[in-house]
C-alpha cells in the first residue's frame, strides 16, 4: 500500500488527485490533506478518505475545521506549519504538491529535506527555488515526478536515457484561447473568455498563465531544473490540439514524444502508479482521422514567454520576482483592475525595477517574492516608487 | 570495438548499414559481409572494411570475387552455407540481417542458435519463421533488435515497459504511392509508378510491397512476434508523412510515439549503437510549421492488408505461403507481366490453395515457400491446377 500526502486537495489537481485515487483502489491510502481556507471541502474529504491529518493554511477556517471534525481522530493543522508537516509527514511515502503559486515552495523544501518523494504539480515552487535547491545539493532529480502534463511527457520520453544523449526539448503548448489574436483585440478581452480555455480544464491561475503564455515561461524555467537542461535546449511549439503533451530529441535525430486525451488525469496517475502503469479513468485517444499542427509562438503579442526566458537567463532571485509579480498581475486581471496586455506590462516593469540577488538564499527568495508582489501592486494602484 | 556481421550488404540497407558504420567510426569493426550475386560492389565492399570474411549466394559469382580478392586475406564462401557461416561468425558480436525476402529465414535462424545479438531487417524471415522460433524457444526477443523504421519505433517507445502494461501498437503506414486511388485508377498503375515511394528511398521489393500495403501486413506480422503481442493488439493508420514511425498505447492512457525525419540509417544506427545513442547522419526533423495527420487504411481496394491479418491468424504454414506467393507476384510486376490488382489476387488465389500445416517444422516452413512461389507462377501463367 502506497502512503499518499496531498497538499492543495481542494484545487484542481488535487480533486482529480482524489479522484484517481478513488478509482485507483485500496493499493492508495491517503494519509495527509491540506487546503489553503476550504473547511468544508477539506472536511468532506477528510471524510471520505480518512487521512491521519489534515492542514489549513488559513487560521480561522482551521479552527472551524476542527469543530467541523471533532468527531473523528485526525489532526488538523495550520499556517505554514501545517503544510510543512504534511509534506513531511513520516508516514508518507509520496508527497502530492498540487498547490498553487509560492505557496508550494516551503513545503517542497521541506519534502526534499526529510528525504520524501515528490509529484510536483507545483511548477511556482522550482520556478522561485529551482537554483537554490540545485546548488544546495537538494535537487535529488530521481525523487521528484512530474505531475505538469508536459513534464510528465518529457519524463515518459526521457525512459532511461543518458544525459548526453538528448539535444533539445520541445514543449508544447496550446496557445489558449487568443492564440492569433492581434494586440489590438487582445487589449478588449475580458477574463472570463481567458478562463474559457480550448482544451485543458485547470484552475484559474493556471488558465490565465496559458492565456499569456506564462504557463509555458514558467514551464520552460520548471523543465530546466527538473531534467537538468540548458535553457537553449528547452523550445516550445505551439500545438494547438494538445495532444502531443511534449517531445524529446536526442543526439541521433530521434525523436520521442507522449500522447493522450487532455486529461490532467493521465499524469497524476502516472505519477501515483509509477513505475507501474494502471488501467485509469482517462478516456483513449483515437488517432484515425486527426490532424496535429504545430505552429511558432506569437512572442511579440504574448511577452510573458519571452520575460520568462529572461529572468531564468538572469537567474537569482529574478525568476521569483517574475513569478511573484505574474501572481499578483493574474490577481488583478481577474479582479477586473487591470487588462489582459497590462499584464506583461506590470511583470516587465518589475523585473525592471528589480536588483538581483545572485547565489540567494531562501530568505532571499521569500523577499524577492514579497517586494516583487508589493512593486506590483504599486505598479497596479499607481503607486509607482514608493518603494525604491 | 563491437564487430559485425552484415548479411545483404549490397541491397539499400546493406549500403546504408556501410555508411553509418562509416560514420560511427573505429568503434565499429566489419568482419563479414555477404550478398547474392553482385561480386563487383562486394568486392569493392571488401577493399574498404577488409572484414575476415565475405561470402556470394551466387556460386559462380563467388568465384569471381575469389580471383578478383586474390590479393587479400579474406575467406570466401557462397551458397546458403556461406550466408549461415557468416550469420554465425564467431567473432561477430552484431548481425545485421539485410537480406531481401525468405533468404534471410535459414540465417537468422543459424545466427539465434548460436545465441549471437541480431539487427534484424529482414522481416519476412519472421513473417515464415516466427511461430516455429517461438515454438522452439529460439525467439529470445532481447537478442533481435528491430531495424525496420516502424519496429525500431515501437521498440524505442517500449523503453522499459512491462509487457501487460501495453494496450496496443500504431504501426504507421505512407499509404505509399497510390493512397486514395480508385480500383479503376490502380488497375492502370505501372511499376515505374509504384517506385516511386513519397518519403522512403528504400529497394525495389519493398517499395512495391509498400505501395500494395503487402509491407504494413508483413510488418504486422513481425511486430506480432518481435513484441510478443495479439494480432488485436495491432492497428495501421495511414500517415501521409512519414514522420511519426509508430506508436505503442499503455493500459493507462498514454501513448508513446517516436517521430523523425523518413531516413532508414536513424533505426539502422540505434540498432547499431543500442543501448547508447549517437550523433549520425540523419538531418534533423524540425516540427515547426508542420502538420501529421492520421486516416484509416483502405482494405478495399489494398487487400494485401487483410491477407496478411488473415495469413497470421491462421498461422502455421500460411505466412510463408503468403510471403512465397507475394515474392513471385512482386518480380512478376515488376517484369511487367501482371497488373498491380493482380498482385492480391495471386496471393489470395494461392492462400485459398494452401492445406495449412499446423506447428509446422522447418521443413515445411521451406516446402511451403517453395510450393507457395511455384503455385504463384502457374496461376500468373495460366497453367492452373497442375500442383493440385
Amino acid at each position: 500500500m502506497k502512503k499518499i500526502a496531498l497538499l492543495g486537495s481542494t484545487g484542481s489537481i488535487g480533486r482529480q488527485t482524489l479522484e484517481v485515487l478513488a478509482n485507483l483502489g485500496t493499493d492508495y491510502k491517503v494519509v495527509a490533506l491540506t487546503a489553503g481556507k476550504n473547511a468544508e471541502e477539506l472536511e468532506a474529504q477528510a471524510r471520505k478518505f480518512k487521512p491521519a491529518m489534515v492542514a489549513l493554511h488559513d487560521y480561522e477556517a482551521a479552527q472551524r475545521l476542527t469543530e467541523a471534525l471533532a468527531d473523528l481522530n485526525i489532526r488538523i493543522e495550520s499556517g505554514d506549519e501545517g503544510q510543512v508537516n504534511a509534506s513531511t509527514w513520516s508516514d508518507a511515502e509520496l508527497v502530492v504538491m498540487a498547490q498553487v503559486g509560492f505557496s508550494g515552495f516551503l513545503p517542497l523544501i521541506a519534502a526534499l529535506k526529510a528525504g520524501k518523494t515528490i509529484a510536483l504539480a507545483n511548477k511556482e515552487s522550482l520556478v522561485v527555488g529551482g537554483e537554490l535547491l540545485d546548488r544546495l545539493g537538494l535537487l535529488d532529480r530521481s525523487r521528484i515526478l512530474p505531475v505538469d502534463s508536459e513534464h510528465s511527457a518529457v519524463w515518459q520520453s526521457m525512459a532511461n536515457a543518458q544525459k548526453d544523449e538528448i539535444a533539445r526539448v520541445y514543449l508544447t503548448a496550446s496557445g489558449g484561447p487568443f492564440f492569433g489574436y492581434t494586440r489590438e483585440k487582445l487589449h478588449e478581452v475580458t477574463p472570463e473568455q481567458a478562463l474559457k480555455h480550448p482544451n485543458w480544464q485547470m484552475g484559474s491561475k493556471i488558465t490565465i498563465d496559458s492565456a499569456t503564455m506564462m504557463n509555458k515561461g514558467l514551464e520552460v524555467i520548471e523543465a530546466k531544473w527538473l531534467f537538468d537542461l540548458k535553457l537553449e535546449q528547452i523550445e516550445v511549439v505551439v500545438h494547438r490540439q494538445s495532444i502531443i503533451h511534449s517531445m524529446v530529441e536526442y543526439i541521433d535525430g530521434s525523436i520521442i514524444a507522449q500522447l493522450g486525451s487532455p486529461d490532467m488525469r493521465a499524469p497524476i496517475q502516472y505519477a501515483l502508479t509509477y513505475p507501474e502503469r494502471k488501467t485509469g479513468l482517462v478516456e483513449r485517444y483515437n488517432p484515425f482521422n486527426s490532424q496535429l499542427t504545430f505552429e511558432s509562438p506569437d512572442r511579440q503579442n504574448f511577452p510573458c514567454l519571452d520575460l520568462a526566458y529572461r529572468a531564468a537567463e538572469t537567474g537569482g532571485t529574478m525568476p521569483a520576482v517574475l513569478n511573484g509579480a505574474n501572481e499578483i498581475a493574474v490577481e488583478n486581471f481577474l479582479a477586473g483592475k487591470i487588462t489582459f496586455i497590462d499584464i506583461p506590462a506590470v511583470i516587465e516593469s518589475v523585473m525592471t525595477s528589480h536588483q538581483t540577488v545572485k547565489n540567494y538564499n531562501l530568505k532571499d527568495a521569500v523577499t524577492a517574492d514579497r517586494w516583487a508582489r508589493q512593486k506590483a501592486e504599486e505598479i497596479i494602484t499607481g503607486c509607482k516608487g514608493r518603494m525604491n
